[in-house]
């Protein structure tokens, strides 16, 4: 067992996921900084027992940064930015980097860590906010060895399964955009699906009954068809998160002169339904873009 | 406990599909005969036990006509063309409909049935070969109480789990187009993400150790990475069953006005690793167009 007694931790950017991770490291007995865009979100947690002060008086003092942002531009803003922390850390501290990001940022926020004495982990997670809230979040890590020794105590209170995808950044980005490939695929295809098969006469309920039983089946169909057959679209993980994780596949893909095609039919739903005004909405709310284009009812709309 | 003691069964297509019910209800005690347009399969099952004796000998004396052909083409004229069995049949004799059929074909056969008093199940099956085999299918089955009372003996014989989808024909191919969309989708999508995974570095068996535990995962996923893994494409299923399965789906939606997008990227995908000479390879073939067109190597490949 590692001793890792009291750590002063910050976290950047409470959101769903952000948000549970910071109570996670709470509950491991840290002393944890909750930094967040949003004054709510702040105040929120530090009802829940953030530690005070500002971030120029405790910089000096971290052991761990999580960065919990939602991309890549604001991964580098706090990190590197005007009023960045990373140049304020101690020698030694370390950088969790979770936002799902381009492989190539990776490697490079790891070589400007480096250049002031800071080990960066390339640690994109999966899993969702009830996992991130109970510490039981997946992480696709890649870095140095001692990154990996400097980001233990975070990971162990954060996490259930620590994926090592090498020792350096960049794998860990590189599993997160596959990952993410698959699920964002796979939400607009249950979309697809249930809509194609009510306007035939399937009751919803019926669609996940059946089709969890067999072959077509995926992780993502039963963690949100419910979401439609209850008609509740109450945002754990926000639609628009497809534009910008399918965005950064297929940057990636063509970048790699790689053709994506079914990936790239994805992410034109996605895109048609932020259109729609369903951008903030549960990403379940797709089906919403099928319905209307089919003139078909869903549960709790009127017909 | 229905007594079905010995029934007299004729199973039409002996394909991987239909080989294994016919094992399957073989093992059951049943008197079944085999019939395929190729002698080589005829003349396998009748070593296996086949019952004797010509289709019209034998006609008159079925309670059970299994139709496990390609197509509904196939299944039309093994029912109704000039060599039909169903106008040979006695009356109360059932005919068992396992092929991806348009639901409105299962509608119109049911008539056609019971203008000769024959009832017909409309019952598409998933599982694949190894499941047909050991009799352990699932049948998204639908039709009259009569058909499905007289097909009792057949679906016992054949399946772990039968889907009471309505009291007429359709619903059962309604379940199966649905179910076939996603299925084809994620075979598909499995292959983009492991070929643009591998394009990055991730080794093959990595990628399905992770996304096996992530949220990125379909059970096609886990079924189908393994051939390309394993470099072995035997054609458990052939790819070509996507040409016309997901050719269906887009027949059904069109018909019905329902866009279907993500289904029209995939079947574009599986025309041109059918157009490549991959057709009756297995169907996680279609990851040899993602890995030329992305000039990637394969397991099994010279690099």
């Amino acid at each position: 067992m590692t001793d890792h007694s009291t750590q002063n931790i910050a976290v950047f950017g409470l959101g769903s996921m952000g948000y549970g991770m910071a109570q996670s490291l709470l509950r491991a007995g840290h002393q944890v900084h909750g930094f967040d865009l949003l004054p709510e979100a702040m105040a929120r947690f530090q009802a829940e027992g953030s530690a005070q002060g500002t971030l120029a008086d405790i910089a000096p003092h971290l052991d761990a940064v999580v960065a919990v942002v939602l991309n890549a531009e604001q991964t580098a803003s706090v990190l590197f930015g005007d009023q960045g922390v990373v140049p304020r850390l101690k020698d030694g501290a370390v950088v969790v980097s979770c936002a799902t990001v381009p492989p190539q940022f990776a490697i490079d926020a790891e070589a400007r860590c480096a250049a002031v004495n800071v080990h960066y982990l390339d640690a994109p997670i999966s899993g969702g906010s009830v996992k991130a809230a109970a510490g039981e979040l997946s992480v696709m890590a890649a870095g140095r060895p001692d990154a990996f020794a400097a980001a233990s105590a975070v990971l162990e209170a954060t996490s259930e399964t620590v994926f090592k995808m090498g020792d350096q950044a960049g794998p860990g980005s590189v599993m997160k955009s596959v990952n993410q490939l698959l699920a964002g695929v796979h939400i607009a295809t249950m979309a697809e699906a249930i809509t194609f098969g009510m306007q035939q006469g399937l009751a919803p309920d019926r669609f996940l009954e059946v089709i969890a039983k067999c072959a077509g089946t995926s992780w993502m169909l039963e963690n949100r068809a419910p979401h439609i057959i209850d008609g509740d679209y109450t945002p754990h993980s926000q639609l628009n998160i497809w534009l910008k994780d399918l965005g950064i596949v297929l940057d990636i893909a063509k970048s790699n002169n790689f053709s994506a095609p079914i990936t790239a039919a994805a992410l034109q739903q996605y895109v048609a339904a932020s259109g729609m005004g369903l951008g903030q909405q549960d990403d379940a709310a797709i089906a919403k873009l099928y319905a209307r284009n089919a003139n078909q009812p869903l549960p709790g709309e009127e017909s």
